[in-house]
């Protein structure tokens, strides 16, 4: 690739990333259930637009942030997050625009939402399937079932149904682990479907992670999906088993700005303010921060054996390479590195570069 | 506090900021050297000024990006990352502002900057003392003699000196590691040093990392320190043995989302995109992303025991807090969290907020 940038740039293979979503859209289909894409990875309009052109109406995000951000181009937002009430004005103002859907997960919330909220909003309870992050226990009953009830009693709230996200699937690290508790996760949320059965109105059971809704095949009862880091998948979704390596959709490329042959290390520009400082724990390498990858004319291929990034500074980054490879490496090239995790490194650009050599705006 | 902020916000307390400011000022002085303070961790012209007003007259930064943010403030700028060759053009543009020293560790950057670089810049030669990062061995005296005669036959390159970075300490869970490394690394450059001893010209000894400048008494024979993360410090400094809890002078208003008292757990506003994923080990709680702090009328207090953040996603934060500080938490309070990584957390900020009340505006 020709690149004329001159710091370190993460660069979108579009093609890869329509396959991301097309195989999703295609799985959703499918299982006859709504997909309402998490566009917390990505964080960009045009990306968002790609979704839009396949039929994609609604989507999640995890900030009010970002619902402003996107509110310009969507009309229906679920603020996948725990209502942080400090923020109500900027959700009434949101109102305003779009559909807006919040989370709950407490009565005081809902209280608080009841008395103080001046527009209406969608309401999702949040419930815990067993990653003990947010939410209600599934199997919390009594407390699930007061909150329907304080929700469906408040005129500005409009109780939806219920959320959940299987996050316990990123301890995984194969796809039978995964199967196993999204199953688990799954079973749960049935359950709670069984209770409400004969609920006067159809509830939405939204659920998902990526690492679910890429494994999985059953998904029975849920109404929509909201997986959103496979959009661009990264190291970690392959550490745990959701994709291959050639999935991922997103590259950093580093400038070269060092070389230390003696010990098979390059120093680039490239560190923990563009990739964050996600780590993953490789049987061979010990804790790495990156993966490199073999550069075409059109963008990237296969990940190189003993090629990865060992250690992050703020600015740098250390990438050891096999003997032949260190022998080809000039300052002034690029390295390009797949990420660890790739939301949190698209989170620290300001735009991406798609191999086609076209800018991509974000938040 | 009485906050008027609605999300996750680094508070910044002005007056531990200037005691950490103060004392490093009179270490330098005591020791008659040279202070060129690290800029890359409060990115901030405001706080650069507070340098300024007490007599600093040089600094350090890590990219061509900070150097050209802080140029319109400072005459005098060394960007301690090796000279990336892709950026030449706008290191060149800075020349024409103000003094701008760069580093080398290689022939053919040195070579590459003879032939290429249309301005003066001040040269820097990396040295490594130990770290294993970037530069050259301290002991590798061929190499660095030829690097000398080389950047001394440039008219375009000015040959400052040497300039090393024990990050090395970073590995150190006491004062007396950090004053182990710091002496092997000092004894480097000292030798170093003898070698040139008769060099025509007098030469810089550039030297020096936050733990080093924040415990050591010796800096024989360096002529500048380059200190940075202590005008914050975090929980990093404070495990290796660099400062206490109370000289950290940052802290992360975290708003509460959630509450989970069966598991004595607090959700707030405050993830990874504020934080960065730096984690610290810690003997009793395992893993940790960050330490409560008591609030007080006009900022923070003590660190509270057994009150942690045991893991952050991409916008949440989840805080252990003990039996009887969980009883009295309301959703839509604060939490202040120590950062364990300040120049990562500051890195994700655009603004800090003194404690008093002031934005502080940064790159």
């Amino acid at each position: 690739m020709n690149l004329s940038i001159q710091t370190p740039t993460l660069l979108l293979d579009r093609y890869r990333c329509l396959v991301n979503i097309d195989h999703m859209i295609a799985k959703a289909k499918r299982h006859n259930i709504s997909l309402r894409p998490h566009f917390k990875t990505h964080q960009s309009r045009t990306i968002g637009q790609w979704y839009a052109q396949r039929g994609v109406e609604k989507i999640t995000v995890s900030s009010v942030a970002m619902a402003e951000y996107f509110a310009s181009d969507w009309s229906d937002i679920t603020i996948a997050f725990p209502t942080n009430i400090l923020e109500l004005k900027r959700i009434e103002q949101l109102t305003e625009q779009v559909q807006i859907n919040v989370l709950v997960e407490s009565l005081e919330v809902a209280i608080y939402l009841k008395e103080n909220l001046k527009q209406h909003v969608g309401v999702f309870i949040k419930i815990d399937v067993g990653y003990g992050r947010t939410g209600i226990a599934a199997e919390n009953l009594s407390l699930i079932q007061s909150l329907v009830t304080t929700l469906e009693n408040a005129n500005n709230l409009d109780f939806k149904g219920f959320l959940a996200h299987a996050g316990h699937t990123y301890q995984c690290r194969s796809k039978m682990c995964i199967e196993q508790t999204h199953a688990l996760s799954l079973k749960r949320m049935q359950t709670l479907k069984e209770h409400f059965i004969n609920h006067p109105r159809p509830l939405e059971y939204s659920y998902g992670d990526t690492p679910s809704c890429s494994v999985a095949e059953d998904f029975t009862g849920m109404t929509e999906l909201r997986p959103g880091n496979f959009v661009f998948y990264d190291l970690t979704q392959r550490a745990i088993g959701s994709n291959a390596y050639e999935n991922i959709a997103v590259a950093m490329a580093c400038p070269i700005v060092a070389l230390h042959r003696e010990r098979q290390e390059v120093v680039v520009y490239g560190g923990g303010v563009h990739f964050s400082k996600d780590r993953l724990e490789h049987p061979d390498y010990g804790t790495i921060f990156g993966r490199v990858v073999v550069q075409t004319e059109t963008g990237w291929g296969e990940v190189i054996p003993d090629a990865y990034v060992r250690s992050l500074s703020q600015e740098h980054g250390i990438i050891r390479l096999p003997k032949a490879l260190m022998a080809q490496q000039r300052i002034g090239d690029f390295i390009f590195v797949l990420p660890v995790h790739s939301c949190m490194a698209a989170n620290l650009q300001t735009s991406y570069l798609t191999t086609e050599g076209e800018w991509i705006e974000r938040l």
